[in-house]
């Protein structure tokens, strides 16, 4: 998702409005002393960008100061590159209000744009090693603020991976071991997930993955497989099941900007870093 | 605060458990499908520390599986350092509900842990240096989620500094240009937020500081010294105002536990080091 | 789902005993007049079940009672069938909890199981008919109210479709007009839904559905077409595309318990029908 | 309350915006994905009415779409009745809006609308029949939903009846039991509701009939009786308390607009149909 | 209400319980140093009525330390009249919760109980002077506390009055105005409100009195007569309309205990007085 | 804070906007039946003071008719004294509106002026007697109104003392007992609390108020002393300190003003006042 002219704020609906409220309040339980001393003149206050990296987050920058009646002038697309040092917006208004959503705001689009950026590396990477493959992130967020870390990974082009337990069934030994078999597991997870929902399967071995994708499974995570191991067994899978099923592989656990080309294979391999 | 005898979660009013339940709602928007599938048999989870830390976030842990009907046994206290591979808890429930919290709760642990972890390392390198001053964390916390990262620095043994915008007076620029003057600034901040709020004032010089120390502020933050030119001007003040009035002096920007060391000095400063 | 053994409570997570805390309240904004009069003496209410049909909504109807300290004993089982005039539970308490919570509890049950009594209605007819597809419900629920009806439709044994903007990408006539063709439209939801969620076509002929396939479409809706024309339709797609995609075709629109019939065809056909 | 030249709008207060908050939440808990494929193009969607009926709920509809920053123009005024197929409504906006907002709005309008419309056919049937008496709604309403439900009610001209159990007390055989007798249940709710509320007693017969009158109880319901046995009842107690008491008399159970005019009877009876 | 063997908890549906956990966030946003402090012995806290009075708010304080999982055991029951220095109630539980709910149940429980005191006194004024009327509190309370302020009325004696908007249908000049006269607003009133709602009207004098008895109001509130006037209004009203209509005449604005004596009088007047 | 000139609101986040939401719900839970007879005509409502004070809490009552889509004039300034019978504002909207937010909006007034015009009195009394101490607030607050509460204080001129629990930590008898000596539960709570956090310890005696100076308490509290004593204490504590620690002595318990000016003394004296 390299194309900066997409809109991502498009991606949210109002509600997020709330939690802006929320995290204003957190920074202000009772009295905003501060802004008592300093007052209602009319400011500006510009935003720098200090070290390089993607920007990520306008939305929700935007709607802190919105909240404040104050007006955000941008210089840069979500999503755009930029060097140090880097005037990336400005902020109009009474100075009481820009103190008042500043420490908040910044908060927000510090974490938004460090995470675009980590997820702009490892898709960079990802083209010039002309990976075919998809790279996403994890479910590790921090909870309550997990809209926002997924936006950012968005917005720096990685997958989202599956939102949270409503978005993607998941089936590891628990699941597997509950109702006897993968298929069974599997059988169990179409009927109560229904059509619209894919499903995914940790695998041990290439036996099981088999029994995974024969019953239907969308996804086979190969957790405990590394290098050359998984790159022939994601290629076996791929050639036994070549026009029976469609199925992608996934390797995840300890990936991140650093180490992800080794991950990287002419297989179809989904690769997942850790935020 | 390396005393693990201390009960952290007393710092804790039961309104956290508010949150909690919308971070689990936020992992489960509409139905958790997984927890159908694998149904409740009774199962114990283990919790491994699998890089060497500091445990914090113990009454976070233990309220998400609380809620969901789960029961935890802790081999190490709130506090407590331990090399890998640790077997750090066990959780107890049903399988179904297990599953429905482990994402939240080891995201919880994991923030926790690592920030309590980054804060007991600065107070190690305090404690060897035999550095007399204080060593604090910043409010650049994740929005909403400030209140576990704040806890987690205090099990570190850092200090939080302040909590938010109603927790103490911090006067910048902006302030005292509307003011007139640090004098004027200082006394406007005394005015609203009384006898029970400390008052700190940002300074850019040695001239500044007297005149903010003269009008009663509590802390000086000389933001834009550093080196041995912050240690000097320091002991200056310190002398100059000896038996007359107390106060600290703060320094901040770019401080972590890879540098932390270079900012410790002979005189009583306060160090702050970004999360 | 004809299964009465699963425990269709597993796909609960705790957070929607927030809601019956709110439904609570909007029978009791103040006071509880009649609580006052009617006292604590213990009683026990008989739940009858007047009409033949389906039960379904079990742990909402417990957790009423469980917030009001009452306990529910059950005769029948979570998605069971009944006849008329049955005794169908038994809620013991204090006479004014079982009034308070009564007409919440009953109008929660009440609506449950009418969706769980029509989604096993389409169920039965399906496996008369021998009918291969799926048949599944709309986003066309209650405000505030869908996790009740979505729930009661799987306990009915019916597929509950994608359950919000956020499960499935569905593109109509103006996703597609932006993006200039249907393959321009389904890349773009694949690039920013990734590969976790499945992506529906509305396509308005044959000729559509084949691009829309080709561009990797998981469901095709045809949505004006009808009878012969349908099934001649899905027929030619299925086998122009045998062993090269998979992908369901989708019927909506005005289908319902009295006419679901005539939509089953041979062909793998997904029903929709209205709640 | 046929008269079209009411506002109903003017019995909300801005409290159910939030309600549209939490219900714009429910579909789109995290992403919009589609949303974010057709962008924000200037669009106008048309709302037909696609079956004859009254059209009602406009202030939810209007303030859904007013979150979103759209505008709605309206060709029926709330309350109107109109025939099929008829152009209601435009709602200019941003199409990822307009789409965003689309479900929900229609869910609540067709919701409120066929209530009004059920509602509506009550009153006129009353009307044709020439019926002095009162028809309501009953408290049989989707929790969490009332204020739309019972909104449409109004809309259609039916009474609501007791909004909740704050706003009128309902004494029955429980409440009398408790008390050992009617007169007593009478006295107790009259001591605790005070003057402001109205009070109705559930009577098996004449006999207790007239004792709630005699106790002051401004609505006899008489459940379990119907046809003449009813009328007779009622005109009874009618005549005896002429000149002494104020009061109505009430059935329910049952009653739709299929059957409603049976119910219909010289007296001033109050008839009650389900929602 | 002077009976005490009431429980005037059944009066409250257990949605009160989030308000308590608000009100101890308010007194606790961040971390209860304090309770670090002082640890988790087991300690009693003894409660003492240091002023006459009647204890009122009983399940207010026990939810606030149930939360704290405290328990408290009352010496007194609700609506008790205790003289000082008594012993009221014990709070057994860890120190650091109880002092975290002290201030909180403590506010809450002087709040409820002065305004049952005023209550009391009012309601022991009318029974000496043998005055048949009602007593009863305003609608100024104090926003977002309406629920303890009204509780702790009906735990004294008095009546509540209308509890909000939605109650009872207050007709005042604007009303009138709009809609031309006193019987054209109660006509519309009752249109609206329908038969369960009671209807009060403002008058001026005794023909505006007249008009809205004649119309159907169910109160006539008499704001600006006094002494004789109204007295003498109160009773020609009475019995020009005895045995065609049931009213009440209200007198408010300016009473409180110490001149509600001067308003009794032997027709059935309400009189309200001011919380 | 006798300075008008300052504006009070600039104290406010505008997380308050969200209690006054709640607070109109209170005042109609669901149907405004008053607003409906009394519709849309544009009016004027003209606020008076009837009793002379200090106005204060406007950016309370501006916030509850802008959610009503009123606008309001005012004549008088934040904190500005008045004579009655004095014009104080004009609320310019639809009827409807003005009556819904009417109560909410002078309720929030009433109780906030009467604080401040409370807070005024004893700060005159305070200049007046050349006073030179602190006088300040409890934290006796109703529940859930706090933030109004200490803003009237604030407005008034007085001190609001320790918001909450949060705020700064208060040491008595518990927390020494349990840490065995004044110079302990002060170190521990330095400790936990750090540098930003003031320091209070209630003591019994002189003796004990050496310890906690000694130990860096910052405020002493010596609630046992009356009159004499009390000065004389006090005199000695700030000789015996002088230049070693700066610190203040507060008295509190019983004070109002009514008897205030008996606890003015030459010594630097803090004073505190119930609400």
């Amino acid at each position: 998702m390299s194309d900066i002219n997409s809109i991502y704020a498009h991606l949210l609906s109002p509600s997020f409005k709330q939690d802006i409220r929320n995290w204003l309040k957190e920074d202000v339980p009772s009295f905003d002393y501060g802004g008592f001393v300093v007052g209602e003149t009319q400011e500006i206050a510009i935003l720098y960008g200090k070290s390089a990296g993607v920007v990520a987050g306008v939305p929700f920058f935007d709607e802190v100061f919105n909240q404040l009646e104050c007006r955000v002038e941008w210089d840069l697309k979500e999503g755009e590159y930029f060097e140090p040092i880097k005037e990336v917006a400005r902020v109009y208004g009474k100075s009481c209000n820009i103190l008042l959503g500043e420490r908040t705001a910044l908060n927000l689009l510090a974490r938004c744009s460090g995470i675009a950026t980590r997820s702009r590396k490892c898709i960079k990477l990802k083209e010039e090693c002309d990976f075919q493959g998809v790279v996403a992130g994890t479910r590790k967020t921090t909870p309550g603020f997990r809209i926002v870390e997924k936006y950012g990974m968005l917005v720096g082009g990685a997958d989202t991976h599956r939102m949270d337990l409503s978005s993607m069934i998941m089936l590891k030994d628990n699941h597997i071991w509950s109702q006897g078999s993968i298929t069974k597991a599997v059988e169990r997870a179409k009927k109560i997930g229904g059509f619209s929902l894919k499903i995914e399967v940790e695998c041990l071995n290439e036996q099981e993955a088999d029994e995974a994708i024969g019953a239907g499974a969308d996804i086979i995570m190969l957790d405990n497989m590394k290098g050359d191991k998984l790159k022939l067994t994601a290629k076996t899978l791929k050639q036994r099941w070549a026009g029976k099923r469609t199925f992608l592989i996934e390797s995840s656990g300890g990936i991140s900007e650093e180490n992800i080309v080794e991950y990287f294979s002419p297989g179809k391999l989904l690769i997942v870093f850790v935020e």
